[in-house]
Formats: C-alpha cells, sequence, structure tokens
C-alpha cells in the first residue's frame, strides 16, 4: 500500500509553531508525510482511515534503553543504589546470556510498541541480537554496545570490534537503524579508555552513548581525581565532538549545562529510574532554557520496572514541580516534545518526531473517545496527563504499520513470551556469579 | 449464582501477615469470601473460573473524590492553586446543574471500575443523584453534600437538610452506600458551623469528610486567627470525635500526627493533586508510622485530570522518595495497602479491603499474562509499578461481577457518553459568573 490518508484527526504536531489542528488531515506516500491539514487535490489515497475522535502525534523515542534487562524487572527493589548494582543487578547480570538478549529485547518491543514508543537508544551487551530483532520489528533504534573499559583492556569487546559493529549495522534497515560507540561511564571506563574511543569516533564519524553524573558522589570522585566534574572530564577528552547522548546527566552545575549546549549534546532524562533510586532531580528545566536537548528514557527494567514512556513524561513534571515549588513548570506539550521529539534528535533521526511535509511516517494514533478522555477541553493534558500505553491504538513507522487496532502486525507475542521465559528459566538455573563491585555511590549508601 | 470458586490464582491477601498465595484458591459464597487458599472440601461451586497467571488482590478506594468533576478535566492547567480556583473550576462551577451531576458521576464511574476502584468516597453537590448512581452502578461510596458554612448561614444546603440526605441514604442498596457530613474546609467553613456540625454529627452518629492543611498560607492564617493549626482547631471544635476522613492534610505538623492518630483520623492522600499544584509534601510516613490511617484519593479531575488509583500509589513512592533522598521508602505492598486496605477503612467498610474468610468478596483481577508483567520475580513490585488501569481485567463487589473480560455489567456505556456530552455542552453553553473569590493560598501565589 503506498497511499495512505488519514482524516478528520485531531493532529499534534510537534512543529516550531506548536501547531494542534482539529478534523485535519494527514496524507502519507510510502514513508513519508506529503500532506498535514488539507488533503492536496492530486493525493490520490490507497486507503483513507476514518480517525474521528482519535489524536494523531509523533511517535515516542526511549532515548536511554537498556531493553533486554527486562530479566531484571521487580528483581531487586526497594534498596539503595549502590547494594542494587552489586548484590542485585550485576549478579543477576553474571547469568547474562545470548539467548535472553534475544528474547528479552523482543519481550522489551512488545512493551514498547503497545506503548506507542517507536523507537531507542539501546545501550547494552550482544548488540547484533538487538540489531536484528530491530530489523525484524519494523522499529527504530540506535544502538551502543556497551563497554568497561578499564586500565589494560577492555571488558568484553575490544573498540576494534565496536567499530566493527557500528559499520554492520550503520544506515540498515532503511535507515530505521543506527549505531554508536557505548563506554559505560567516566567511573567504569579508564582516562586513556575515553580518550581513545573519543579520538576513534571522531575519526570514524561515530556517535556516543554513554552514563554521566548519576551520583552527587561521582561528581565529588571525578572532582577529586581530575578537577573536573564527570561532564567537564567527558568534554576534556573529546568525547563531546561527536553525536552524543548522555543518560542521566542529574548532578550538572551551570557550567555542566553550558558545556552541554555548546557541544550539542542529548540528554537522557530518567525520571522513574532517579526517582524510584532517589539519585536527584537534574536541572532539566535549565537544561531546555539553555538549548540542550532533553529528551525521555525508560532506562533497564530492573530500575525502572516498565517501559511506559507516558509515565516518564509525568515524573518528569511532577519531579520539577516539587523541586522547585512551581505548578506551572513543564506544562502544556512540553513533556511531549522530550518524548517525542527531542527523543528522535537524540537518537539522530533527523526526519522523525514532527508531523509535517517531507517528514518520515512515523506516528501513533490515540484512541480519546475512551470514557477517561472526556470532555477535551485540552488536547495537551488529554495526552500528557490521561494517555496510558493501552491507550495507544495504533503505531505506523516509516509508512509501515506495527500495530493496528492494539494487534501487533510485526512480532509474534506468543512464541516471544515462550522464548523469554525458557531464557528466564535458563538464567534462574544458573548459580549467580559476582562482579567485580563497583563504587557508584548514591542516595543512603550503605 | 451464589457460589463462585476462583483458582490457580496469586492473592495477594493484605492481611496482616501480607500473604501473597500462589495457585491458590478463594472461595465465595454469595456477598462473601468463605475461604482463601484451600479449596473447603464442602464448598459445591455454581461456577469455577481458572485464573493461572492473573493475580487477585482487594478492590481499590477513591479516599477523596469529587468524581462529577470530570467536566473540569485538563480545564485550567498549568497554574497556581489560587488562580486554578478562582479563575477555572470555581468559575466553571458557577454554571453547575444537576444534570452535570447526574452523567459526570457516571462517567467518572466508568473510568474508575475500568480501573479497579471498587468505592469512592464522594465530597460534592446534588448528592442524591451520585447515591442513586451508586445503587445503580453496583459500586462502594461514603457521600458527603460539600457545605460552604459562613457566618450567618449555609451555603446550598443548611445543616438539617444534610442530616436528611445521611438518612436516607445511610446503609442502603444492602450497605454499599454510606454518607456522611460535608462541611468544605476551616477556610471556607465559620468557626461556629463547624462546632455546630461537629454537635450534630456526634449526636446523630454521623461521620465527617472535611478538606484542611492544604497549603502553608492556610496553616499560617489558622496560627494567625485561632492560635492553632487547622488539625488542631478540627480536633478542638469536636470534628474528630467522630468517624472523620480529612483530605490533604499536607501541611501537617508533629502535634497535628499525634492528634490525628490518637483521633483514629483517616487522612485521604491525593499525590496527583499535590504533586500537579506543587501543594508540598505530606508526611506520609510519619503518619503511618504514628499509627494514622492514610488512604490514597484521586480528587477532582480538574486537579487530578485522571481517576487513576494506580498513578496516585506510584506517585506516592516518588513524592517521599524525592524529598528525602531515601530510596527504601514506601516499598513492597506500602502503596497498595494504602489504596485498598487503607480506603476500605477510611471509607468505613470494615469488612471490605483484605481478602480473608468472612470479608466481604471486594476484589479485582489483573492479568498478569501480558508481556509487561515478564518475568513476574516480584509480585509486589508488578501490582505497584506495572499494572495500569487497563491491566484490570474484572471487578467484583459484595460478590457481584462489576466488570468480566473488560466489559462493563452494570453501566451502559455509550448511554453515559452520550449524556454526559449534551451537558457537557449545556454547561459550557452558560455564561460564566463569578464565585466569590476565595483565599485558598498555595504555591507561587499571585
Amino acid at each position: 500500500m503506498s497511499n495512505i490518508l488519514l482524516k478528520n484527526a485531531t493532529i499534534v504536531t510537534l512543529n516550531d509553531q506548536n501547531d494542534i489542528l482539529s478534523r485535519a488531515s494527514l496524507a502519507i506516500s510510502e514513508d513519508r508525510i506529503v500532506a498535514v491539514g488539507e488533503t492536496p487535490a492530486d493525493f490520490h489515497a490507497d486507503a483513507i482511515i476514518d480517525l474521528s475522535g482519535k489524536i494523531v502525534t509523533p511517535g515516542l523515542y526511549n532515548a536511554h534503553a537498556h531493553a533486554a534487562m527486562v530479566f531484571a524487572r521487580g528483581y531487586a527493589e526497594d534498596m539503595p543504589l549502590e547494594r542494587w548494582f552489586n548484590e542485585g543487578i550485576w549478579k543477576l547480570e553474571s547469568a547474562l546470556s545470548r539467548e535472553m538478549v534475544r528474547w528479552g529485547v523482543r519481550l522489551a518491543m512488545i512493551e514498547m510498541i503497545r506503548g506507542g514508543v517507536i523507537g531507542f537508544a539501546d545501550h547494552y551487551f550482544y548488540m547484533d541480537e538487538v540489531a536484528q530483532a530491530v530489523v525484524e520489528s519494523g522499529m527504530r533504534a540506535n544502538l551502543a554496545w556497551a563497554v568497561f573499559g578499564h586500565e589494560g583492556g577492555e571488558v568484553g569487546i575490544t573498540v576494534p570490534e565496536t567499530v566493527d559493529f557500528v559499520k554492520r549495522w550503520q544506515g540498515a534497515a532503511n535507515g530505521r537503524l543506527r549505531a554508536m560507540f557505548g563506554p559505560h561511564s567516566p567511573y567504569l571506563c579508564s582516562d586513556e579508555f575515553l580518550a581513545r574511543t573519543a579520538s576513534v569516533a571522531v575519526r570514524e564519524g561515530i556517535g556516543v552513548h554513554i552514563h554521566a553524573s548519576e551520583t552527587a558522589h561521582q561528581v565529588q570522585t571525578s572532582l577529586a581525581e581530575y578537577d573536573m566534574t564527570p561532564i567537564e572530564l567527558l568534554h576534556d577528552r573529546g568525547l563531546f565532538e561527536t553525536h552524543t547522548i548522555v543518560a542521566h546527566a542529574i548532578h550538572t552545575t551551570p557550567v555542566d549545562i553550558a558545556i552541554l549546549a555548546q557541544s550539542d549534546v542529548n540528554v537522557a532524562h530518567c525520571p522513574s529510574t532517579h526517582l524510584r533510586y532517589a539519585m536527584g532531580v537534574t536541572p532539566v528545566p535549565e537544561m531546555l532554557a539553555e538549548g540542550v536537548n532533553v529528551a525521555l528514557g525508560a532506562d533497564g527494567a530492573g530500575s525502572s520496572v516498565a517501559y511506559n514512556l507516558w509515565r516518564e513524561m509525568r515524573l518528569a513534571v511532577v519531579m520539577q514541580r516539587q523541586a522547585r515549588n512551581d505548578p506551572t513548570i513543564l506544562g502544556g506539550l512540553a513533556p511531549l516534545h522530550m518524548a517525542a521529539r527531542n527523543g528522535a534528535r537524540a537518537l539522530d533521526f533527523r526526519s522523525s518526531g514532527i508531523l509535517a511535509p517531507g517528514y518520515q511516517a512515523d506516528l501513533i494514533i490515540i484512541d480519546a473517545t475512551q470514557a477517561h478522555y472526556q470532555p477535551l477541553h485540552s488536547v495537551a493534558a488529554a495526552l500528557v496527563w490521561n494517555t496510558e500505553p493501552a491507550d495507544v491504538q495504533d503505531v505506523m513507522v516509516a509508512g509501515r504499520w506495527l500495530m493496528r487496532d492494539r494487534q501487533l502486525l510485526t512480532l509474534d507475542e506468543a512464541a516471544i513470551l515462550e522464548g523469554f521465559s525458557a531464557a528466564m528459566a535458563e538464567m534462574m538455573s544458573k548459580p549467580l556469579g559476582q562482579f567485580k563491585k563497583y563504587d557508584v555511590g548514591g542516595a543512603t549508601d550503605q
């Protein structure tokens, strides 16, 4: 099917004017949007879909994910970050297998697509498995193979191997797939390793996805060792000279924010993780005011439990309102901008995230005819405050339906549940080893 | 149908031992639970329902509601509390009609039942309409007719009329309906009126549902006028000598908390409203530690936008973790206790809120076979952090199904959507009047 016409929809464009169109049309030809608002006279639709009472928005992006970590969902709850890492997650990860990543990422994709997430920036292991799953699912993704770069060598995968991984997948699946470097963080990578990664990244034109400034302790340690904050260090070592996603960036100074803005760094803000683990309040309003592209991430299910970007939007708002005692902050469509348009930019999909002619046909349809949407005084409030994953009726990426009327069209849900269940049983049957204990810091460290 | 057997379920009892039973049975005879765990040998089931992969919990209670206020959903967003009241809600309410309450509360009931809410403590106007809707819907409710008790007389309804209302409905619908007094708040009721309400309440054995200590400003005003906090004032004037629900109770002192505990007062904590309007952080952990019964409320849709108690649970947790920098607080089933068991107690339904023999068959069934629940390492985490309204498959109150497989059995959804839409159009067609401007205080007052 090449030409699709959506009509009578409420269309939330997320364009610069923040236009919300009523009873409007959206014309799609192949993978692209050709018109928004009025239907062009010369547009011959192969299919016309009436969307009365429905809302169309750009699809959501999960800008910081460890998607396959669904295996850790609810595994080590209600403990301080340090214990959660060392006694929970890293112990469980000692039993990680390629099988688990294969099925884990597919399970995650079911949850993401069903909730209107069309793309994710993944940062994990066995990433060829993830890439293959992205190809099959029809989603977009920007994939980084996580590397713990210690003195004297990398753990798991080397820099040249990472380069091979990136080259293998960059631009695959008609451009739905992108790949980048994934050095874990300044606290789990040596200074030398970070500088080497940066130099290869710049030379080869490869982006970087990294964690930084998750706890005040990490910042103090960095200041003690380098006389620089983690953000200043990454900047100094050249990591920001390429397209970069910094996950978390919670404990950041005004100088850090100026660096992030000037270097066009993308920040992936992960409210569920930050709030559940009491990690602190990212200065998101200051970042946005300075022009930093702040997107939203659902992180790994071990810390966030759910891959629900609607929830991340709401938590991003209430976190700031509580911290600043200001009920006007991040109002209207601001949270959706972060989740959709800023997310597309963070993942480096420059033709996605806005509903406008020439952009990719990447969109989701919300069923606002349901009781809990009535009355529709504010489309923005309906999206940000009423919408849950189950309200997403349809999902389209590059003109292809990934979900229609809540039915997944690219993933075999029953087979994935079965495959995941077997991989999970295998994982839990293994004796759990002990990862090296890392000092990550965190609230109420014990 | 008189005897129902649920089998192979995960049963979250919320009993004093916090028992979670696996592959367990729950036997229901008429409106009561007769066995939990093993099926009694002499139990002859008329219907046997296999719940493999499903979770059964007590139904949720919305302990502070203005249910019919769905008409204000998304109406006046992102503004300080004072402006929201005076320029938004109270202006819109000048066009309130009996018709709107009739349809508004029914629309709210669709949303509540669909999200697993089986009862609500309502505080509003035209309450006979609400009572009639409760009778029809099969829900439980404890209804209070809101009164603004000024010097020289009440607005809208008098104390004797409220007594008549209570007597008309107390214990109706086989005990599903309860009723109480609804003086608005210390700041909108005169001292004399509060004392008179208390004396009638005690004499007639009628409970009280009231707002208090929503803002620091209200506390300051009360201290200036009476040399007592609002909680101390209510206690002093005798309001706590009967069954009482205090909504909000945000700005409370250790002395206030001791009073609330000693007087067995129920606090309705409303996280969505408190966070969206930056009203402050209720000392919930201190209240729970002192033995105060803290339940959760979704308030009116004008301030909360949604009647989603799962969201209220999560927000209750993250609010405290952020404020106290402590990721261990309110873990496990604590949020569900507040939403279900504590809610039942707040509404004075003493045989609800726990799954145990002799208790009412008030329960909900969660479909945990879905992808976003896998793997089920923690039932508590699955309920608190994974569950959204659409995951509730079935709802039972007093042994009667209100929803089966997402189909509402007591409410005509299409007719309600139509009736509400007409009432809403009527409301918006009226010239909006101007309520008396009240000084409610609030964050960033302007």
